[in-house]
């Protein structure tokens, strides 16, 4: 099964979009006419996903150019402009958005000298060049990424870059997919990223309804099964490269890379050469966004986070290895390494015992 | 503040437990008088910590013996085993429950002689006394503790084994009680400790109430706030130990401690010497227990999941350094360290760019 979240409909007079906002629980496709419906949709997460709104956007903007009422280019173009700056005032921060709306006007401005009826096929078939575009790097990065792993593998992912937030394959995922195509056998664990849960919401969505073995894991559980063997590579996505290869992307990736360091896993960044920013010399040049503290200190639903075949494993415990204690402190007293000898002086009854 | 989660009434007729199932949005202290709602509490987890249950149980258990009607001792006992079992089927794997109602047991025994008025009041002061013992214990690890750190010091903690597990003090957060107490100034950084929050819930709750300053992270975040050189130590708790020094504790334990090595910050692993297993030789002798999948799968309650006043961080991203990644892929192929090298070759359009 292909996960599609933004289509023109046949007609090219609407959208239709699958509602993020209800996965996992309601798998729901919705039309959308209007440019209210479409404001909404951005506005609301509906469509989420930095290339996914970009795509979204482009239709959007080229469906109610569609409807403008003029035979002269300037009051086509001005009434474009308002359009545009209405879809993009409903996110304000999302790069994508702007820039492939800019496309649209650019490409308007590019064909000027059309009928104004070739102009407005002409404004579609651009949104439809942003989006094929989109799957063709999705598909290379994909085919990179797969080239890095082999045949019963099992991947640690963390948070989402699929084909929700994308198109097709996604990209931080789309090996996954990819060899799901190809016949080649693909395990992923997928860290629930906390605090807003992509990795469970949608990561585990995406990957079980195309049939692909997934199984969730809390974030905190990531040291435990690369300890266990289970983890061959990590996959992640990225928000923002800096030019000597740090790389920003959802909080607590760096925490996976540090643990796959530890315990000898390969690493793998994957994503758009669009988010190398050639203007950051390292990843202290790169601004990290605070988010409100409600979303740590609320729970924002309750109820399934993940659909029911969704596999999980939930150990309570796990084990610190002795040479990363520098200390235990204990009633009687502080004991260092190595424990044993240590814990023989403290507690010599109990060796006495063990005799 | 000292927060008091379990007491013995003046009348020694009832105990007095902080209800720990409606925190941290409500602080509610109940009075306990019936076995039955001795065995609900332990069985609802309105009290909870290994520590805090035996100490409980012990309690009650005297409690229920101080109005059993007879003058043979024989009777008595045959009396206080039914509450005993009773009292022990509430939470069938909690050892410290067992343990300390099997003491008050002996100790019946051991006073067999004595008139059972008299002998009832032994009881009361066994379960004093294994409530002084806690104490006692608690003030030791929280005073070694507290040695290994100084007047200033952050420290990460995950979990919670501070007062409302223990007394008073607690274990692995003991030493920011005792240091309040003497004119130390502790921070706290607290894991929330998915998936079951007891971070959130209660160590902040523990911390806040006490006027101790502490931050509220998710789990994912603790590799950021150790980058940013915000952490000097990090206390844990442990659940067993091996002879080799291997501590099992709440899951995502050892994923902090490979945190701390990396970024070269002392791991301290505090908790009863009773948590150390002579029978254990190393950490894989350790049997991990395996929870319900739902625990992660759905988000057992909406709401608040901290104290209003309680402070959080929440960025949303991170910086991954390049030294820890083994790839960056891109549409255009696979990069590789060093990543200028590389960018520059598949990017050269950018670096004239920047010239």
């Amino acid at each position: 099964m292909e996960l599609i979240n933004v289509r023109l409909s046949a007609g090219g007079n609407s959208i239709i979009i699958l509602n993020q906002t209800r996965l996992p629980g309601k798998t729901e496709y919705k039309e959308l006419c209007t440019a209210e419906e479409f404001y909404h949709a951005i506005y609301s997460l509906e469509v989420r996903g930095a290339p996914c709104i970009g795509i979204f956007a482009a239709y959007a903007l080229a469906v109610l150019c569609g409807r403008i009422d003029t035979g002269s280019f300037e009051e086509f173009r001005s009434q474009l402009i308002r359009y545009k700056n209405y879809l993009n005032s409903a996110r304000p921060t999302a790069v994508n958005l702007g820039k492939m709306l800019n496309r649209i006007e650019s490409h308007a401005v590019t064909h000027k000298n059309l009928p104004i009826d070739k102009l407005k096929k002409e404004l579609l078939s651009e949104a439809v060049s942003i989006h094929e575009e989109d799957k063709q790097m999705c598909f290379k990065i994909s085919d990179y990424g797969l080239s890095l792993v082999k045949d019963g593998d099992s991947i640690l992912t963390h948070c989402n870059a699929g084909p929700l937030a994308t198109s097709r394959y996604g990209t931080a995922q789309g090996p996954f997919f990819l060899a799901k195509e190809r016949g080649i056998s693909l395990k992923a664990y997928c860290d629930e990223t906390r605090p807003l849960l992509q990795g469970a919401r949608i990561t585990t969505y995406e990957l079980s309804k195309s049939g692909i073995d997934c199984t969730l894991i809390c974030d905190s559980m990531a040291s435990m099964v690369m300890k266990q063997g289970l983890i061959d590579a990590v996959f992640v996505g990225c928000d923002r490269v800096a030019v000597n290869g740090d790389a920003a992307n959802k909080i607590g990736t760096s925490g996976v890379a540090v643990l796959a360091k530890y315990y000898g896993i390969p690493f793998y960044v994957l994503g758009p050469s669009s988010t190398i920013d050639f203007s950051c010399r390292t990843g202290d040049d790169i601004e990290i966004e605070y988010r409100d503290s409600s979303e740590i200190k609320s729970l924002f639903f309750s109820g399934p986070v993940a659909l029911p075949e969704v596999k999980c494993i939930n150990p309570s415990f796990d084990v610190t290895p002795n040479e990363l204690i520098t200390a235990i402190v204990t009633e009687r007293g502080i004991c260092r390494a190595p424990y044993e000898d240590s814990f023989r002086k403290l507690f010599p009854e109990q060796f006495t015992k063990l005799l």
